[in-house]
């Protein structure tokens, strides 16, 4: 039985698809048991454990009263509950020159699954998609999970983190078959201009290549620049949305996210791929029903003032981060972040000693300051790091604190 | 744009993959709106929008606790939380002759999930699959999408829906990678004998192929044969035991669900299956975070008086079932149910008047009666129902009189 198991040839496929999971389990194997003092985690998106981060009690009751109703305990229909997708289109065409209605939108286990069932139906062969550099390893994970050609463009840290237009329309080609526009930015914490945005569009249109708007951070914005949705110009080019409640909420365990036609003129209900998204939610898995209940709720009865007191809570921790990055020679971190939860810092390596790389960095960051950041070669940017800085502000200090001690004490002299 | 994306073919594959979601989808469109009568739906696995099937107040209160302790709102390691693990561990040990850990057990967002993980994880260029039929259609369609072919064996009515042992050995080959046992039977209501599992896995042995065991019915028994998991005979060939809370607790919305690698000489470890499920689940959906810090109360606090009211309760619905199956002369039951939630009925179609077969008998049932069935083509047995009786037993007793009333009306005179 072994044997015959064998020559099928089952492998772990972690090193072939890094996810950012992975990378930080890597990391936490390498912090010290002896180390007295707490763990500082800049390494990822979840800014939940901590107490200024905590959700809207509006998010808590609604899940309340959706539990006491026992109304939710069945299965839901495979593209989600129809009032919670009705609530979400609603949510979203506030931000719209257009309506959605509640077949615009489908619900999914979080975004996560949204990336996963969009890249799974795109899928073709021969096809190919346009990431960004840096981004979001699961596109990478998943387009190589479902054969699908990966081309990168880069994002301009010198303007910040614009796409780098020339170089899309050098990559796409005729089976070129969507582009991947993360804003607000994850990993740089940039948010687009209008302007930019437009040119995008008209590029996408030119090159007859639809887009995913990953907006897992809408709203959470804290510059200059006003959060405005890729579907607002859905009628130059059409847009699959993809949202969730994970991170305006503060609830990203909770697993319910959304995609959303966002295409006035119907391009992707005409070519069958809206079609295609509905089926395949068919076979694959739900969110909770009970969540979905509580969707109506907390989309529409949250406050203002949450938002708001959330973005004042991000300014203050991303400004503390950025000016804190100021005082080390060794870190460059070319953009003030103005929204999501992140931003991207270069390593100078020729000022420290022997420094192998970010990987390298990383390692013995974690291992001597109990200090958890990510490599940026995991998100296709070698020799650079990404500093997650939505954690409570005494704890940031103190990570930045030590971070700073650990690039001064491997500088060279 | 609408031209390019044209020629990759997008089309809705709902034909392709026959889902139970889309058979009765169509089925609620042949409802006549001018019905009076109330819908009595036996078409589907879920008895939890019924007074008598409410979950335990157990779950309720854990998945209270769960929320007021603001501890599980963040995202949760791909394989699950570990007390999550732990709990389903222990509690799918208390009836195997050896000890499983948490890193036996891998959460996923329902049991359809687990489903989709471990089809994606085993296919492989020319693998093949052994299927019931009847038996639950997510298989089948999981399958095709993953290229994986698929080889049907029959379950005999006249033997209570056992296997047909003959029959699997002379569809397997070396090609073999897997054969799926749904106990207690999903669709048929039946429980095997701990004597035909042994040969069951006896077989498997000889054919070297794993089983998948789906157990999401388990201890759901209310005949004479008792509950015993495929996992106990895990050391004579390998099974991954499916399962999940939906079921016993009454809660398929809550999409919680498992793989347990019940597998005590650890062949799936070494050969890297286990492996594999964890790095895949890594880059699929999770399930909610909530849900998972709930399980072990879930699990480790329901009383025994809740399951056996369960089983009380589902016992006198399917003799009801059975005996008012007895009294319709067109139809045949061939084996009382003494397990899960639905039986299977033979339709004589030589004593019906103008009814081409089971989708026409369903189509025209809603549309006359108000009352949905599932035709068996869906599960592989044409001209054969599937109803299920987990619903309230007044609105069961109308639904039965109906489809009496229905067959007297049509049949041949």
């Amino acid at each position: 039985m072994e044997k015959k198991l064998a020559k099928w040839g089952f492998k772990n496929q972690k090193e072939q698809t890094l996810t950012i999971r992975d990378t930080l389990e890597r990391l936490k194997e390498n912090l010290k048991e002896t180390e007295q003092r707490p763990l500082v985690h800049l390494g990822h998106g979840d800014p939940s454990p901590y107490p200024s981060f905590r959700t809207t009690p509006v998010a808590e009751q609604a899940l309340l009263s959706a539990l006491h109703s026992a109304q939710f305990n069945g299965y839901a229909p495979g593209a989600g509950l129809s009032a919670a997708r009705r609530a979400v289109a609603e949510y979203l065409c506030e931000d719209l020159p257009y309506k959605l209605s509640e077949e615009d939108v489908f619900l999914t286990a979080g975004a996560n699954h949204a990336i996963e069932v969009v890249l799974t139906v795109l899928a073709r062969p021969g096809a190919n998609i346009l990431l960004p550099r840096p981004g979001y390893p699961l596109y990478e994970a998943r387009a190589a999970f479902s054969n699908l050609e990966v081309r990168h463009f880069d994002l301009l840290p010198e303007r910040g983190w614009e796409v780098d237009l020339d170089a899309v329309e050098a990559l796409a080609d005729d089976n070129t078959i969507a582009m991947v526009v993360i804003n607000p930015g994850n990993p740089c914490g940039n948010v687009f201009t209008f302007e930019h945005m437009q040119k995008i569009v008209e590029m996408a249109q030119r090159i007859g290549t639809l887009l995913i708007a990953d907006e897992v951070y809408n709203h959470l914005v804290f510059g200059c620049n006003k959060f405005v949705p890729m579907g607002s110009l859905g009628s130059v080019t059409p847009v699959l949305t993809l949202g969730t409640i994970s991170k305006r909420w503060l609830i990203p365990g909770w697993r319910c996210g959304w995609i959303a036609v966002t295409d006035p003129n119907r391009i992707l209900n005409k070519t069958g791929i809206a079609d295609c998204i509905e089926s395949y939610l068919n076979i694959t898995a739900d969110p909770a029903t009970l969540i979905q209940g509580a969707v109506p709720e907390i989309l529409g009865k949250s406050t203002k003032s949450f938002f708001s007191k959330t973005n004042d809570t991000l300014r203050e921790v991303a400004d503390t981060c950025y000016a804190k990055l100021t005082e080390i020679p060794s870190l460059i971190c070319p953009h003030k972040p103005e929204g999501a939860m992140s931003t991207m810092v270069k390593i100078n390596l020729q000022l420290l000693e022997g420094m192998e790389d970010d990987m390298d960095f990383a390692l013995k960051l974690a291992s001597e300051e109990s200090v958890l950041v990510l490599p940026g070669s995991v998100l296709g940017l070698k020799n650079w790091l990404r500093l997650s800085f939505a954690v409570e502000l005494a704890a940031l200090k103190d990570g930045l604190e030590r971070l700073k001690a650990f690039c001064s004490r491997h500088s060279k002299k």
